[in-house]
């Protein structure tokens, strides 16, 4: 099986990466990408990570027109990705978006718009797998260990705390968790904030040092056992292997479906 | 919910261990227990542990015959059980056994017997509920990530390694992963085993320490992350999760069950 | 060599313990016990524990004033512990005391005997080794990385967090750490407690869950790298090797040392 | 204080982070560098890492009789760096050497000629901090916790197994640890190669996985308790803080120390 492919955004350090990963990918087939700047020339001649001598396009209409794809990446904005993703859709190519912004409105449109014309499409905010699978598991493990603590570790140059993750993972380990109050009734603490930020009678703890990338530990306790489920991530590289499982999963797809974790 | 037991067993640290766990929940009560001494008595006036006014019989085949039970529980060894058994279901008393001796023929002998009579069983060598989800998850994961090592880390008197639990999770895993010869073509160990064990490409590695229980650790790795499961077992309380949660499941079932990892 | 060892408070966990741990080093010899209660009876006729036929004495002067010995151990109180201290200078024989309750002034007492009298004493508040260890690296190590983090673990019944062991070891991490201020200058909290409590900049979190025994991890950061220590103690079998290394330390020593730490 | 800087091989990765680094600390001020080509240029004319305006020398020689510095830093190769090293301790000026493929006899060379001149010298082929308290801490644990393990784990690039750092560890161990031949004296591996490699009775497992870099962790046992020490490497940033404190000492120095390990 050869799937043809149309990418747009080469240039980002997101698109250098799945240029190299297409490459990389025997039953992949890079035709063309779509650019605001270059209009004419090849991808080889711009761009010092490939070989591929494909046609670079400024608009994306003409793009589509004229070159035949099964799948089409968006690596861009949340903005003109919306706009790259419906004309996709119009054009009976499965769009593979990995931008986290797009509002529920544009989701909900983009829904009709693909379940209409029965097009495929994955719109994935988060595209590491790791990340995806430790809180499928968290969910599922919640239903056996009431009790967990979740332990979220970055770089010191993060700014926020908890992490979106780790309060992403709260609220699904919520839906199956049997609520409770954890830890000792009369608990106190010594230092204020020992015992971290609190969802739902669930600790959360943000460690922030140099030489930490993204970390994650989810942490279940029953009466003599622990289980835990950890995720590291050391660099964006971890995002391909999401994007090359949602290439080969939307081909199968005649609807749009949001979130890695449905297709898992 | 009241759900009426009998225990075989009684006397056995994990006979207490049930016992004390029966007590504690509210939606169990223990009605007679099965010992080889002490017919006629009760049973607080022989263990320490329970205030429990239960009788004790010594002949199975009259416990089940004169008190109505809705699940027994046995803990003795694998020829008594797999009798204890066979006149539970006769007597329409689901039972849930956590022997691992069972021979092939006597588990296939017994899952006909609840067939034919439609009496929920549950036979599981391992009650561990997070050794289980350990397991059953490095299976789900090994679909997208086929790079993995298992750490398994004992208490220095265990005499034989791999441990059981580490091969039956690379046999698991086997059934979902990708076939792969992982590491370095060229890999070269200076000193022997230093890549330790390996099955169909896998490295499983042993480490024996004293301060050490039962622990084990399941690493994937891909490009930019890494995805770890890990259980740490310290003590047989940690099997009465799984004796609870196979009560209120065989109340459900009308046949029989092999293998925790089949409710969860 | 062989240590001739008068041990008091025979009777409690500790006690067992450590008799256990006599019996098993070749080069101790127990010569007697103190106890409140079988004045006359041989160890071994009150405690299933041991084959030793050393006597038992109530009165403590008596015991020191007819029994030969080089080392004291006690495991009793800290009030009785004080008494039977001095008793134990004034005859010459080495105390080795794991009562954590002395007062300053108590201490102070105890340390001008020995040095008047020139008799080894080893006070330690916390006997296991491991954790001594852990306090002593990570104040070696600060000097090199002032950005730490710790996380404690602890059993869900533990009351007060941060646990003693960890504002001891942010304490002593103070001495050779250069003054800093971790994290983002405008890190904040979108849930109050998510970076834990503070000691002078540096963050401590405090995990409960069961399943849980008593467990820390100290983390440093710098550019690039991590380093960790991390203490795992299960059971007060942990506490036996410190007590064993002192007993041969005191035999060493003509004055009376504080803290394990200091010995090491 | 302020430090003056020759650095040698600024054109390579190391370079690079070493040019970063002395920009950023107030004390160090960057005087000349060596290099093969660009001779009578400027270093901001020919790198885009910094705007330092200082001279670039191909001959060592010229540079050290021109520019008045203190400290010498190499980044080049084992033989040219060995010209260098002289020639800088001819002229006093104190080198900080990075190179690990000094013969035993060159090193001898150089420490008679800087005892002789009575100037300072570092030479050590690990400048990673975190590494170097890794193998010190343990050597010192294993006082102890005779019973040690060692696990490393790196990226499944690397051909070699176990990795040199984990050897290292383990010599630095043997020297303080009362030999001892781990595990149950009758273990049997039931797959070969599970209890990894054998140091004097230590053992060794080597871990390979996309998504690892360099890790390390050494674990002790000993009854009731654990004690870990762990070291993560991402980048070749964790060397600059090991030539930075290098930077310092060199300059209390008045002979040549080889190893980290030593000024530390």
């Amino acid at each position: 099986m050869t799937i043809n492919i149309i990418l747009a955004g080469p240039r980002g350090k997101m698109g250098n990466e799945a240029i190299k990963m297409i490459d990389q990918v025997p039953d992949f087939n890079l035709v063309a990408v779509i650019d605001r700047k270059n209009e004419g020339k090849f991808l080889k001649d711009v761009s010092e990570h490939t070989h591929a001598a494909v046609p670079i396009f400024v608009e994306p209409e003409e793009c589509f027109t004229k070159v035949e794809a099964d799948v089409f990446i968006d690596l861009t904005s949340p903005e003109t990705g919306f706009i790259h993703t419906k004309l996709a859709l119009e054009h009976h190519v499965r769009p593979v978006i990995g931008t986290s912004g797009f509002s529920e409105e544009s989701v909900q449109e983009l829904k009709a718009i693909a379940s209409e014309r029965k097009v495929g499409c994955i719109i994935a905010p988060n595209f590491a797998i790791g990340a995806i699978l430790m809180m499928k598991f968290s969910q599922m493990a919640a239903k056996y260990f009431p009790d967990v603590e979740i332990i979220e570790m970055h770089h010191d140059q993060k700014v926020d705390a908890p992490s979106g993750t780790a309060v992403k993972t709260a609220e699904m380990i919520r839906k199956s968790r049997t609520e409770k109050k954890q830890g000792h009734p009369d608990e106190r603490e010594e230092l204020a904030g020992a015992r971290g930020a609190e969802i739902d009678g669930m600790h959360i703890h943000s460690v922030r040092l140099p030489g930490l990338v993204a970390h994650q530990e989810v942490i279940f306790g029953g009466p003599g056992q622990l289980f835990t489920i950890k995720h590291d991530s050391l660099n964006r590289e971890s995002f391909m292997d999401g994007i090359k499982t949602s290439i080969y999963k939307v081909m199968e797809l005649d609807e749009l479906v949001y979130g890695l974790e449905n297709i898992l």
